[in-house]
């Protein structure tokens, strides 16, 4: 029987989330909440995805839309939610509704990890959440790190990470907010990503510094690793061919920025034009003795997409963390071409 | 039997054309050109569309292409051909393959109207391309004022036309040119987009100025138009709702800016995430007397994609222009939702 | 004697229109006033201007700056007050503080028309805030059309004005607001600026449209104007080369777009590498029969600095506009090159 | 007497290389080369710089502008030339001009390190190219690099480096050249910037990566230094603070972002609102271990103008190198406030 799934919060990641559950074989797509109309909701409504508001019908109801209720009666019919409403909202939402509810809940990486039993990367720590209440999706930028520290430590052995975040400052979508024309650091040390990925990959000793910067696509990693084992480019290379949700992309033919790497995502016609794959540069990535030195871009908007679908199996008892990760990279075209 | 149709030149319009004429039930896609391997031609191999070099084999072989031959063997197997090469390369090919070859052929808009016997829009004047050997599909910024003036014409009449263009710089994927941080005018008055526009609305009395942007999305276009006859604003809206190729868009469903355009059309699963249709808003338009003030965006990457089709049926001998633009709008998508 | 001028709100303009009123003989300045301490309030400190403190005087005496007192006391010392606070706080300062104390004072174009006796641009209309108590200075956009409105208004007569305003996003010292890439419109019509010439320029018929775009230097307007008199290209270019506070640039000059004017404006030393003066290209003004065409490009930072300069001696009863202005640019080294 | 000091090239860099030499006491600007004319040579007959033509002396007396002759009647005059003209140039100017006629040159870090005796950074060791022919003061990067690496080098020891510089792309004029919306690895390993400071800090390990982001205003340098002996972040602070052309910066005064630093630099009417200092975040220090971090921000278009004076002095055999970085900063206002 199909897992009845419900999207609190249908913004960025929630419209992406939805999409992809609707997708599965394995589940069922409740319907999502919003709050106001606008063309997100209208095109909710185009796909035939049931909407419960979350302030009051009259909107909806004089732009022509009819909501199925409210939160509660979406509660009402999930085994899971998927919250993906905006940093903090989230713990707010899990005390309020799920709860009380007793209803199961995947949170984004904008909650703290305490607010779940387990911060999660499918490829990574898929057994942690497995059977439990609550699952937390890590942010963009951690889930990036995870997917490519995982296969060197498990292979290699890591001594330590420094990494520098050059973050894409907005989404695309978003008008309000800069820079249009600055650099602008993050005076934390370390910035919140390294001890982030730490809540996933309980050992890795790692230190990160993050500014952002005038773009909207892609975020980009500056890595130095220390490895505890000695290992060639060209090992390291293969290992990251190997890797799941991993894309090693190439300077060679022509794919020589986060630009050009959106521009190949939509020539694929990938889901979306998004890219959910962490992307390496193969001529951006060398060895010199022990450390190991790579750029990896990360598309903010979608890289969570399948870990959100692999949360929900693993909170819903699916045991085979390989076969969730097959299934939902299937259905979305990861790592297809 | 299928019009056999060849592209030359795969980059921006040529791998959407390719895309386009794949759908077309009644076309077959012979091939493309291309010069060098890129992840261009690699996504057509995945397609299974066959390559032809332009400049000997050696590149694509040793990475793993075989191409099908050189252009001389496109032009051998097909009945049009689109030439989407760099402006001024179109002549060259014309003089040098199309006419010793007596191959019917589309020109882009980077080529000058004498290259072809008709400038063409599908819905202003296809029937000037009917059967003829040559057509120029305009450029990205005339298609986008022609779709808009040419239902103005015909119903109210259009005494004279001032329209700014700010355009944007670049294409995504570009990362080569700028500017970055300014506002750079084109300094020739009037811009060529005016005179342009009458290469296919013969009678229209337009003046055009225009500017450049540090933006990769879209064009903004704001016109003033004297009408001959006068009219309210909802009347023309919905003349505008009513016009193919053409979006009535809504800042009240938050559609605010270029990019939230590019978001709708991602949302909507529009065909590449592109917007071909032209983006008028419903709150930028109002009329004092019988001047018509109104703002329209353009999608410089996609808007003369479904004219390419019409213009190869065209060319062809396919006489119902309504109905050619209709399968081409049910193929790619276009003005569905 | 020297005016007693005291500035409230040390902003991007505040902190300008107190070096611009330092630098001129007939002034004195008392004070400005600031919330908080900041690398703002630390340049004051070095350029030994004294600092009245808006919220109480801890966060500054913590930070080693001793302020000279509260609002009330630099009204107590101020002949005339240079308001230079965020849109509606003047009127409310006005409410609060001007009229209680009958001091003078000088308002910013982010105030309504009424918060003042006359909306003012020194060369347009000096007269009209003689020996007033309020004026206002428009807005720099306002500010720039009035400039190069006037003299074709008073040579040629104006018919009607239609004008795009392509506005820079923000000042380049703001990180908080975008868009980072895309063109947002504004849904007014006409945008406020058209009415808005009209409180200086009582009878010119004027019409705008405007939008936003991501650079943070200059805004550019594209200008329509309906001469009632015909008069060639070169004419206009001379009378606005003889216009003060305007300047004809030149492509063949390399000055090819506002980022080169920025640059320009460092070169010649301008005061703080501001660009007072709007711009206009030579190569991007032509006419067609009464229709006159042109491009300006307006500094938002700097262009009203000279206007408050002479909003303050017009308040104070000073008779003569011309020599107001020749002091005044003879100051700050408006067109001195 | 005074050196006589001709400059070569007159772009960002020979601008700024021709106003500092005409501010300094012991040195007399002969004049300046330039190839056509534009506002640049305009600016500089405003400023009563002689212009020596490279390409024929028509496009100047057109424009009203007589040069004082060519670049050799330059030559003959000169006891130093700056070369400020692009990568590669300055080396074929030196086989050409400088070599033949014995005249000194100083060369900028465009040009490869065997071109000159010595590579310069006036602080780190102005010595090696005393009474030399030839120096070439390294890259913006490179110099920025050691001015902050050689105190720590001083006084604690260096163990490695690790550095990823967060490029702007352009300059603020160029207009030409992007990306607008991407980010762009540097794919070399490590980046030039690395071996480079080793032309000035022999001992130093230190490996470097790169990217380009689009904004024109400042480079980033996020840093790991490996020290030999611990530190606490105040120490290194202090030892910042008394290292001549390096300035802490504080996010606690609302210096947030390059493009602040860029607004204090105008606030404070700095030469030409340029930033000459190397400055560094004080809230984005910090040492874990004997792991030193910390964040730079560098102005691509001023950090090496000083050096270039301090490296004429030393190539004359003006023996006290602190005496001549005082001079230099003393006439450039160099950390002044």
């Amino acid at each position: 029987m199909a897992i009845k799934v419900g999207i609190v919060g249908y913004g960025t990641i929630g419209k992406r989330v939805a999409d992809a559950v609707a997708l599965q074989k394995d589940m069922e797509l409740i319907g999502v909440t919003a709050h106001t109309y606008n063309y997100k909701t209208e095109v909710a409504k185009i796909k035939g995805y049931k909407i419960f508001a979350m302030n009051g019908m009259e909107d909806f109801v004089q732009n022509g839309i009819e909501p199925s209720g409210n939160i509660n009666n979406l509660l009402d019919e999930a085994d899971v939610i998927v919250d993906c409403t905006p940093k903090k909202v989230g713990k707010e939402n899990k005390a309020k509704y799920y709860l009380p509810k007793t209803v199961k809940a995947v949170f984004q990486g904008g909650e703290k990890h305490e607010v779940a039993d387990a911060s999660f990367v499918a490829q990574c720590n898929y057994k942690e959440a497995l059977s439990k209440n609550y699952a937390r999706v890590v942010s963009c930028n951690t889930t990036g790190l995870c997917r490519t520290l995982h296969p060197l430590s498990e292979n290699y052995g890591i001594e330590s990470v420094h990494a520098t975040m050059v973050r894409r400052a907005v989404d695309p979508w978003d008008i309000y907010h800069g820079p249009i024309n600055a650099i602008v650091p993050v005076l934390e040390l370390p910035s919140h990503h390294g001890p982030d990925v730490q809540t996933v990959l309980h050992h890795v000793n790692i230190f990160t510094t993050a500014m952002s910067v005038p773009t909207t696509l892609m975020h980009m990693h500056s890595l130095i690793v220390d490895l505890k084992k000695e290992a060639s480019s060209e090992e390291i290379l293969e290992l990251f061919r190997n890797t799941t949700r991993v894309r090693v992309v190439r300077n060679a033919e022509d794919v020589r920025s986060t630009a050009e790497i959106m521009e190949l995502a939509k020539d694929i016609n990938s889901f979306r034009g998004d890219m959910p794959e962490i992307c390496i540069w193969e001529e951006g990535l060398g060895v010199k003795g022990k450390k190991l030195f790579y750029l990896q871009a990360i598309h903010q908007e979608s890289d969570v997409v399948p870990e959100n679908v692999d949360a929900i199996r693993a909170l819903t008892g699916f045991k085979d963390a390989q076969k969730s990760i097959e299934m939902t990279n299937e259905s979305l075209g990861i790592n297809k071409y």
